[in-house]
């Protein structure tokens, strides 16, 4: 199942997508439920009663969760050539082997940065010269847990969404604890929908990412270093993981850091980033 | 002036604290209100009505910002002495010269962390086995702003409390980014309330802290390394800054850590912070 955060006719509303037939079926939630939690007003599972149809094309999409109650939690390094491809530009620390980290890397961007699909990146020269596209697989946790094993993760994953994890390079080198480039105004695209667990295959879904119409990024979630259940273990242990939570689960190699010289993004740039059994983010980039 | 956020008669309220006659002035807002925002849901500066006056020794304190509306951001290495007692421990990362960081180090703290004064501290030694102690100040923003400027910093202070920055110095060193450490439960003791700018004197205002009756930090916040209007300036880099986000600006010397061999929290102890002109702050630590 595909749900949506989506604007029409002046309020906000949360639908089941279904994109074969180009609709979203709009369930009867208040409007300041849905802004405030997006998708996590609907986890109780409760039958909610349908309202109406409504064409995609009329809509305009939010992220999914549009403003999550704590900062977003994300993932650094957890590919193997990414790891490989910034050990080259400064960002090789004591713990990161060749074979990448030995514990997950784990850091946050405030939840403001969040942006719907469409919205713009933007691009403040006079604060940083140096900013990346990050191409993830985000997880939507649906149930707290504290200490959760790996083997019961993932009875509290909700589902999935994309996040577009863009990042100051020059901020986050220069200040070295990450939170400050990577919680720029504008930096977490999410979208452009989430979906259930059932619709994601952790151990075989590409992971794309285009800069224009150049393909930068394309891997696979197969590919990560520490997987999904790992990662919420990690997490959870002393942390207790709350419903709504999202974890952006690291990049593949691609970034435009990774290139001779670098590929940073400029004003007019446009990032797709396409996920498999999610579907397709796209944000144009706007200079400040 | 002192506002304090405490539980009475069943409710959650705010108040005006008047130590010397050892009474809080209850102002009339609704628990819901105090409960989502603490102190924040006075900022408008509109003159709230009085209700009635309630003795200290009759309510409960709860922090001051129970729950913050996101990541409470904060400072490491902000002392020069504590940056050299950690450099001995493994945290001497390369940007980072006997003389301090070039640049603020800023990671953050999830919102639910924060306990208030007189919870206990919990420990487990399941997860960690090195807690410390961290006294701090910490900054309460009052005005929103973005690209703020060192000389109209101030501007954007409401005022400020203490945070205890409790950390898990193992998970800092195994996860590389702080998030994980710094985040367990329970690891943001706050209060005993919050103080208006006026009453704090940055430029000679004295930090303190004690385990069970041993004196372990005694500082000054003029040895800050970057002072409270350049930490504002550097996160605000791009980053918009709102009323009721909490920055905890750095501890200085004599974190357990430092010793040798070091001395981490117990089941037992109590840790008591005092910070001039706004009180002290007191947890027990309690194993799970």
């Amino acid at each position: 199942m595909k749900l949506a955060v989506f604007d029409w006719q002046g309020g906000c509303h949360v639908g089941r997508v279904k994109e074969a037939e180009g609709v979203v079926e709009r369930f009867d939630v208040a409007a300041a439920t849905v802004e405030a939690a997006g998708i996590g007003c609907v986890f109780s599972g409760a039958k909610l009663p349908m309202t109406d149809t409504v064409p995609l094309s009329l809509v305009t999409l939010r992220a999914p969760i549009p403003r999550p109650a704590r900062n977003v939690f994300c993932i650094g390094k957890n590919y193997r050539e990414h790891v490989a491809e910034m050990a080259n530009q400064g960002f090789r620390s004591a713990p990161v082997g060749a074979d990448g980290p030995k514990a997950p890397i784990v850091f946050s961007k405030v939840p403001e940065t969040v942006i719907a699909p469409g919205a713009a990146i933007e691009i403040d020269p006079a604060v940083s010269t140096a900013i990346d596209y990050e191409a993830e697989l985000a997880v939507i946790i649906g149930r707290q847990g504290r200490c959760i094993s790996p083997e019961n993760a993932m009875d509290h994953v909700w589902g999935y969404t994309i996040v577009n994890d863009v990042s100051a390079r020059d901020l986050q080198l220069q200040h070295t604890q990450w939170l400050v480039g990577k919680s720029q105004d504008t930096f977490c695209p999410m979208g452009p929908w989430a979906v259930t667990a059932d619709e994601v295959d952790l151990s075989d879904t590409p992971v794309k990412c285009w800069v224009n119409d150049e393909l930068r990024q394309d891997s696979n979630t197969a590919l990560m270093i520490f997987d999904v259940p790992t990662l919420i273990a990690a997490l959870s242990n002393g942390i207790t993981l709350k419903p709504g939570d999202v974890i952006a689960t690291g990049t593949p190699a691609g970034v435009g850091m990774g290139f001779d010289p670098p590929k940073y993004l400029k004003d007019g740039d446009r990032v797709r980033i396409e996920i498999g059994g999610i579907g397709t983010l796209e944000n144009p980039v706007k200079a400040l």
